[in-house]
């Protein structure tokens, strides 16, 4: 049996956010790869050095890994000959009965399964090197900016008074004490909202998809900016929908496009018009208006994803959201990115003849969002705690959007620009025309930055090349080492594009007459 | 304008799960058909004693939520005249402004939404009478069944040990120690799994979900039983497929017809072979084998929903697993009605080529199920909290199940008999041929008992009429009240079918030559 190489190999995907060692991630991997029937017994496995080397580990890792596949009866190996698959793998039925009774997945799969955004999101997750990596890509704050003081003892309050009357079925649109909470709250940002309106979700990734679910039949359109939340894209995509991006200018989708996309008749448009994501930039408050007039016209709902409602990190106000322009808007809004991922707490604000139906889908999928969490969020916010940690947070989040902002000034070379946030939490890299975002991407990880590439957040269509570069979840000391690390990954790869062109061999030329 | 009578009216929907109270609900669902354009401005309301009666609850709480309705100033009312939707209710745009800018939802929403189970659902959501109630449809442990305090020691020991390391997002596939806790578990049940294929979902209900959303392309076929857990036909409806159900005996789906409906090929067949809902009967070993031998010939996945899997109320153990049989079989698992709903944390145990398949579908859903409350479970399962949990509630489920039944054999005719539940939570009432399910129902709630009929479970075709009560929610002696209440309930629908038989006005029989 020939070896494997690493060139043939489909890379193990190493995701830092998996609570597994790393060494488990690679022999979990390997293993599952053997299961499937990709990896037969006795085929060779690559050296434990070419392995590191192309997943940007470290050598002991690998070893590691390969220890433990050895001590599952996974592997055999031979000194100076190498590791093989074993003849027969631990809890693997005999290769008959398998073919005889297993069932022909691929060709069971739904259709959406297999959409380009969930395909790319796999291809792509997170692949870090191991131990001192600078992590750029996670959505979500960092442990130290997270109350969880505060959340605890808001949980304790609901099991003391409460008990088991917090632990039953919530009703299905959500607390109705939470959904007053949550519309008060939405004064601030100049929304007046009816609670009977708001309806709870787990996160707002489960608002996107339930959204989806109620107006996509399958093929249908929905659009999205050209490049836009890739949970979007993934969301989306599942529900069947055809997505298609609309080409942006700085102030947001242009007009122009739009009207030649609404039709045939597109079932939606989502859209992300304060601290949009990747690009960290703020929508018109004429582009604002534009939208909604063009939605009215043309009888496609907007979705407004306002994610970062509250992370306005200069004090200067956002122009008003859509949702306060015409209440037929679908407002979303979430406590994962300012408060904690582990609430699992969205909402969407729906157009009141929609109410109903969201909420016999959302009751369709998962029975109602946990009644715990959702109670002491409930207690959180009639608390006031939720400003309190807004205060001290922002200030922070400020912090680092200028120590990442200082130290892209003093790595990066003159031609790769960026967005200078004013809300939210992600900074916009502009690539130069001929360096690949992918490209980049890898070398940085080899450096010890991780950084997410453009053709995460593409819906259709081409894209400007950059980064999105989140600066939440990092100290400011880290960015700025994070940003070191990325201009010398930038330089790295900008120099081999050079050297590549400058031993090009010199075409002939041949004049056709 | 004319006067809305209870007849022309669609009545509220009073959910005794809601948390509002019933004065609120019927104020709110008033307020919803305002706004919805069904009541206009001017129409006059139904007298409280007469909507009082439709409803099944007090007067009084029709006074209240008129008086709730009149100080919102969505009514006015004239002394001797009735009340009236106010001729400008508040909040409400101007009819033209309003009239401009509604997007026509009718013709925007998915097919999916419009599906049958779901419209039934709306239809059938649990109509309360007011106060004293015995219910019969909320298939969750009564609060004093729910383990507060062990819940509470273990959500606590995860914020004082984890802290913020517990609130960020969790791994796609769910937290390992939980997956590898919950793989032990199922040695109990017979299951030897893998962790790496266990995959944790927001209860069960979003497995379901999930492996529709993972297999079906829309107009594809899905097969359950005939009879079968409601929220399973909403969730498929939801996912598009298009739901049929498979005639049953007693052992359950008949091979026959199986054989014919595999063609043109379905993408799965949903079942619960253990304390099936709503029959509460068990699917025999001989039934359970040749359904796996059915899958593999016909390559039709099988999804097999183990919800009552640890609720053996005789000691007598179930047959194996059908996921024992075959390892291509999705196998559901929850811990909602063995421990908490609240918790929203249930499992599938993936066919192992579908893991990744279904970990991206999930992730694109909604990121991943609340990191804390899967710490706070994997602290609950290693302490050995859940099977001390079982051995107290166990023994009482059984005595519930009891009480229940030595109350219907008191109260019910003879002509109506029932299945005697050997597992899970639920006891089936066959009714007579000559009475209908849902006038049961309407009459028993009249009654103060509170039942669930067939008509819910119905997943296509013709099915045998019955009731499905559940007796894990009420004491024995409100159970035993609840089943005297049920035989006058019965009692009077029969009476009144007799009744009618005997006042029809004979026919006349003209001979048509």
């Amino acid at each position: 049996m020939d070896r494997a190489t690493t060139d043939q190999w489909v890379l193990p995907i190493l995701d830092v956010e998996d609570e597994r060692p790393l060494y488990r991630q690679i022999a979990d991997a390997i293993v599952a790869r053997v299961r499937a029937g990709d990896l037969a017994t006795g085929a060779r496995l690559p050296p434990t050095r070419e392995l590191a080397r192309a997943l940007g580990t470290h050598r002991n890792t690998v070893v590691k890994a390969f220890e433990e596949l050895a001590k599952g009866g996974w592997t055999s190996s031979t000194v100076g000959r190498g590791t093989f698959i074993a003849d027969e793998p631990p809890g693997m039925p005999a290769p008959t009965a398998r073919a005889a009774s297993g069932l022909p997945w691929s060709t069971l799969v739904a259709r959406a399964t297999e959409s380009e955004p969930l395909v790319r999101a796999r291809r792509l997750a997170r692949t870090p090197a191991l131990g001192d990596v600078v992590n750029l890509t996670r959505m979500e704050p960092s442990s130290d900016l997270i109350p969880e003081r505060e959340l605890h003892r808001c949980v304790d309050h609901v099991f003391r008074t409460l008990g088991a009357d917090a632990l039953g079925y919530a009703p299905r649109q959500g607390l109705e004490r939470l959904r007053v909470l949550v519309a008060e709250d939405l004064r601030r940002v100049g929304l007046t909202v009816d609670p009977a309106d708001v309806l709870i979700t787990t996160g707002s990734q489960q608002a996107i998809d339930l959204i989806g679910r109620a107006l996509v039949n399958a093929g249908d359109t929905f659009l999205t900016e050209g490049q836009t939340y890739s949970g979007a894209l993934n969301a989306l995509a599942t529900t069947g929908a055809r997505v298609v991006g609309v080409p942006c200018d700085d102030e947001g989708p242009e007009l122009a496009a739009l009207d030649a996309l609404a039709r045939p008749r597109a079932k939606g448009l989502y859209v992300i018009p304060s601290s949009r994501n990747p690009t960290g930039t703020t929508m018109s408050a004429a582009r604002r208006e534009a939208l909604v007039a063009w939605s009215r016209a043309t009888s496609v709902p907007l979705v407004e994803d306002d994610y970062g409602a509250d992370l306005n990190l200069d004090d200067t106000p956002s122009p008003p959201p859509l949702r306060a322009l015409d209440p037929d808007v679908f407002y979303l809004g979430t406590f994962s990115k300012k408060l904690a991922p582990a609430l699992r707490v969205g909402f969407v604000v729906c157009p009141a003849a929609m109410t109903p139906t969201l909420s016999s889908v959302k009751h369709a999928m998962d029975l109602g969002t946990s009644a715990l969490l959702q109670h002491a969020l409930a207690e959180f916010l009639a608390r006031g705690y939720l400003r309190a940690h807004l205060a001290r947070t922002l200030p922070e989040y400020a912090r680092r959007r200028d120590a990442l902002v200082a130290g892209l000034s003093d790595a990066l070379p003159a031609d790769v620009t960026w967005e200078h946030p004013r809300r939210g939490v992600v900074l916009w890299l502009n690539l130069p025309q001929d360096l690949d975002a992918e490209e980049v991407f890898e070398e940085a990880r080899r450096a010890g930055v991780l950084v997410s590439p453009s053709t995460l957040y593409t819906a259709s269509g081409p894209a400007r090349a950059g980064l999105r570069l989140v600066f939440c979840a990092e100290p400011p000391d880290r960015l700025r080492e994070g940003a070191r690390r990325l201009g010398l990954a930038i330089d790295a790869v900008a120099r081999r594009r050079r050297a590549a062109r400058g031993s090009a061999r010199p075409s002939l030329t041949v004049d056709i007459v």
